[in-house]
């Protein structure tokens, strides 16, 4: 295919904590995805994150942000300071960074698959055949920054926090889930609490019913956000697309995590389907600095990554054959203690 | 005591679905519970809900409202439209009559108790010891109905939810907290996501940290909601108290319900601290229309809700002698169907 004979160019951002070590692992695999076949990758790496801002000052700079504008796609490690480290302001690099890319270059869906892959414990007692993808979307809601302080310090301090949300925005997120549900079991859920959160709420239901139309091919379901957190401890194989917004895709998307295995698995895309700027592809996991530079964190996460970049680049069958190689090492070796570049040997081998 | 000598003037709101049938087993153990005992309540049953809105087109009118306010408390059973009825405007019965009460008797405590009984079943495999209790703010944060839709219906849509803090509704959740953490383990953790929702964020957190110097006996914990979900599944016995948003509490406390044995089983109350109005008891669950009028209900949430009653009344040995009847009868019986009656008739001879 022509995606087969192109060269990409991959921005890395390896970020603070245990990113480089996951990201080397990662790197490691898409070299193997793609040894002998006719796509080429390119690397750049951009230094950015917590370290990158005691060392510099810097954040985001508009250049760095024009450079990743250049590149195909961008493989993310994990950014932020540790816990309690007061040299950096708190969420100072969660905002300024992170979801400055994502909401600078219009990464709309946040795509997160859960599986549960066999030979993988849940803390779940019976947490049968998981498998399902939330559309988180990635541009609006409660975390627009759009919020502030009066009277800040005193006893008469009121704080506000203002949710977005858009009919452009919320249509094609919509729309997205929809497709992928198309492609899959055929089942949609919207995650949201319209009864409460009344405005908000019902754009996304009507947004739901009217793009259904184009879909009727698609069941559709509707959860309040706290009946969906039930259901995920009691009935998770219920689920195949979740849509939902920013702040309850945030919520949802880590207990789906936890019952699939735990964050060392969850995979995520930031994606901008219309490809007006490269999309962004990143272990859901944090930074994680108490076990960071000791080869303790599994890149598994990071490695699904790289997964769900290849099937974004039009590369399906190098995506494929990355999962599989995933679902073998772990259906072989289980969750057991590995070193972190080992878990990526492994996985490189297999393909 | 005074309060055992007094007569207490109780508000009853039975509601819609499976809210009468499981407020005559709370009523037939409340009264069990002071027998013979030197308090006495009188009852009078309030008709609201979505039924009572078909039948008359009142949600909470404002003389309803008045003579509530005249009780010592309010014992509610669960209100709220079947699922796609529509002849009833979604969330109109929840905002206009549910959280109206909240809001106008200034529940700003929403106690919310999680505990794993001995012989219920967890969906989770090794929950460990669980009991913790939910203070979640009742008055503040999205609830408060400050959104708007501009466009509304046109694909330039934009449709707000503004969250609202104020340090005196924070203050006073957070110090209501913390007394509860000093009558129990002396551990409580702060749930939010200060580094996205910066303003609120923050005036929370530095509330706790104000209000903390207060109680240096006190261990305080931070955790993101998405973190907090996390740890939900995976170690529900670290948690000792939460206190968090009116959102955040909703969420975390249908998890926190589902991993201890389900909403059957989830009692809250909806707390006027300082007394100026009466506070309000009810189950977590909704009327779950589809099994009212079955005796097929669990009656145990509202049963558990009549204890905290009695305790928020000043009648704690009465309120103790309920909880170990239910927990006793648990032990007993474990979650075995019976008729919602029979589970009330036995609880209460246990007492
Ligand atoms: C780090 C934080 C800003 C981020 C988010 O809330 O989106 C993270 O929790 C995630 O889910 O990717
Ligand atoms: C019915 C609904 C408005 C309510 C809430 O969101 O508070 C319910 O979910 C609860 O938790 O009591």
């Amino acid at each position: 295919s022509a995606a087969d004979s192109q060269a990409f160019s991959l921005a890395v951002i390896p970020g603070d904590g245990i990113g480089p070590e996951v990201i080397a692992e990662a790197v490691k695999v898409l070299r193997a995805a793609v040894a002998g076949g006719a796509a080429g990758f390119e690397l750049a790496e951009h230094k950015l994150g917590a370290e990158h801002w005691l060392a510099t000052g810097e954040t985001l700079p508009d250049e760095t942000l024009a450079r990743l504008r250049a590149h195909n796609a961008i493989l993310f490690g994990a950014v932020g300071a540790a816990p309690g480290d007061a040299r950096i302001p708190s969420g100072l690099i969660e905002r300024e960074m992170l979801l400055k890319l994502r909401f600078s270059l219009d990464h709309y869906v946040n795509l997160r698959p859960a599986k549960l892959f066999q030979g993988v414990p849940s803390p779940l007692a019976s947490p049968g055949e998981v498998d399902f993808v939330v559309v988180r979307e990635g541009t609006e809601g409660p975390y627009v920054g759009n919020g502030g302080a009066l009277r800040e310090g005193t006893p008469h301090e009121i704080a506000t926090e203002v949710s977005i949300n858009t009919a452009h925005g919320v249509e094609r997120v919509v729309r997205g889930a929809f497709r992928r549900a198309r492609a899959r079991r055929r089942k949609l859920t919207l995650v949201h609490k319209h009864t409460v959160l009344v405005h908000a709420g019902h754009l996304w239901r009507r947004t739901v019913e009217a793009v259904g139309q184009e879909f009727p091919d698609v069941a559709v379901d509707y959860l309040h956000i706290d009946a969906a957190t039930i259901f995920m401890v009691t009935d998770p194989a219920r689920f195949d697309v979740i849509v939902t917004d920013n702040l309850f895709g945030d919520i949802i998307t880590d207990l789906a995590a936890a019952v699939t295995g735990g964050i060392g698995l969850a995979a995520s895309g930031n994606i901008n389907m219309d490809r007006t700027a490269p999309s962004m592809f990143e272990p859901v996991h944090g930074p994680a600095p108490d076990i960071a530079g000791q080869q303790k964190a599994a890149p598994t996460a990071a490695i699904l990554s790289v997964a769900l970049m290849l099937d974004h680049l039009g590369l399906a069958e190098a995506a494929a054959r990355v999962q599989e190689a995933v679902e073998k090492d772990i259906a072989g070796r289980g969750t057991a203690a590995r070193a972190t570049a080992e878990i990526g040997d492994a996985i490189a081998s297999l393909l």
